[in-house]
């Protein structure tokens, strides 16, 4: 049996985890299936409330409990290093909650921090670069999650709080919001991006974040409005092979 | 903590498990994340030997018997009922060295057959069509584990060892072959994948079914040749569905 494994904690949604989990096999230096890495994915989405929800107030119970309890289960099946599919996860209240679970519990887990994970990625790939523009839902925009890109000498450029309100009903909405939708990406939801990146980048912006994986899922490209994009998903995927078997890290190409 | 999950066996290859994965939930009726299923992913493809190699002779241990400790483990972490998503693993001489894993641990894990399920959703979606064309590896090919379709009253239809020889570097060939691509599939391999079906459909076949989920990952149409395909990789997810919550299965869409 596998004694150690990389662990993903997905359901949140469940499509984000899977794109972890993808992401986590293509950047893998790998000639055949056995050359590939062990991984688990423990999705349960039942389980684990809203990350956004909490944070607007709307649900009491902190995520970071369920979070937390699913982080010991997946060690008690071998995973060694683990990361979160989830941006709004990582705002210090629910990631504190988190944390301490694994503290009552002795876990010796080691745990990524994608934002900081991003905020190293665009350093090292885009060394140029100092103002990052942010897309996310309104749960990372309100807690200024990604002010800790600072820690890396970056400036964090966001729209204004209605442009905020517009960019999360395109993950959001019922009716054309990505997280309604099966596949795909509705036309509605894909102009609010564009025009969301728009404004980004006529604030200063020289690179973008997509801090929410729901657009990591959906958005393929590497370009939006002619600014390079960094995707959180991609970034936690790497760092977690980075963690696990660096030798087995693929170079980096943006678009792959 | 959830109680209860579904089971995935991965890593054969790794984007098999996460194909199936992903059909899991777009096959879920759920307006939100909290509404899908909770699963479990395992992919440790290190540890599970090539299936097909196995068959041929070429490797010793029976996958069998990792793809057994795997499922064992996952038993542990919650799973009730698990899918393999690998069809060369259901030949019998893996299949029962799974099984008796399962056995000698008296584990009350429900293991779902793939193949049988094939067998069942064609004879319940395509009820006036009884010829199967069968596109897979050649270790499925050689071992006749398609013809379990005739339980259903289907009869299978194959390719020469020929054209089968040539299907199978589809699959694996190291320049071409779709187990050697990180993503996408090459022109040559699409080539094979048609010529195969063009050539099943004048042996009469009257649907078709993707007997390797390295097709499933890679094609994704729903006719080939002007024929139907029947996905195996689909057919589990929808089964693993229907074994654990019934009433969250979406009415079956050809194209979804």
């Amino acid at each position: 049996m596998t004694k150690t494994s990389i662990g993903i904690v997905g359901g949140m949604g469940p499509a984000a985890g899977i794109d972890l989990s993808a992401k986590l096999v293509s950047q893998t230096l790998a000639a055949n299936d056995q050359e590939h890495l062990p991984f688990v994915l423990f999705s349960f989405p039942d389980e684990i409330g809203d990350r956004s929800e909490y944070v607007q107030g709307k649900i009491k119970e902190n995520p970071g409990l369920a979070i937390g309890a699913v982080l010991m289960k997946m060690e008690q099946a071998g995973a060694v290093v683990a990361g979160m599919a989830c941006n709004t996860a990582h705002i210090p209240e629910i990631y504190d909650a988190v944390m301490e679970v694994l503290a009552r519990n002795n876990s010796r887990l080691g745990v990524l921090h994608m934002i900081k994970e991003v905020g190293k990625f665009i350093r090292t790939n885009y060394p140029g670069k100092t103002r990052a523009g942010i897309l996310g839902t309104s749960g990372t925009y309100f807690s200024g999650l990604y002010d800790i890109l600072s820690e890396n000498g970056l400036e964090v450029i966001n729209v204004s709080e209605g442009e905020q309100e517009i960019l999360h009903s395109a993950m959001y909405h019922p009716g054309y919001g990505i997280k309604s939708l099966p596949r795909g990406v509705s036309a509605k939801a894909l102009d609010i991006l564009h025009g969301t990146a728009g404004s980004l980048k006529r604030r200063g912006a020289e690179v973008l974040v997509f801090a929410c994986t729901e657009l990591s899922v959906l958005y393929g490209e590497h370009l939006l409005e002619g600014l390079p994009v960094v995707d959180s998903n991609m970034v936690l995927a790497r760092a977690l092979i980075h963690a696990f078997a660096p030798e087995k890290l693929r170079a980096w190409q943006p678009g792959t």
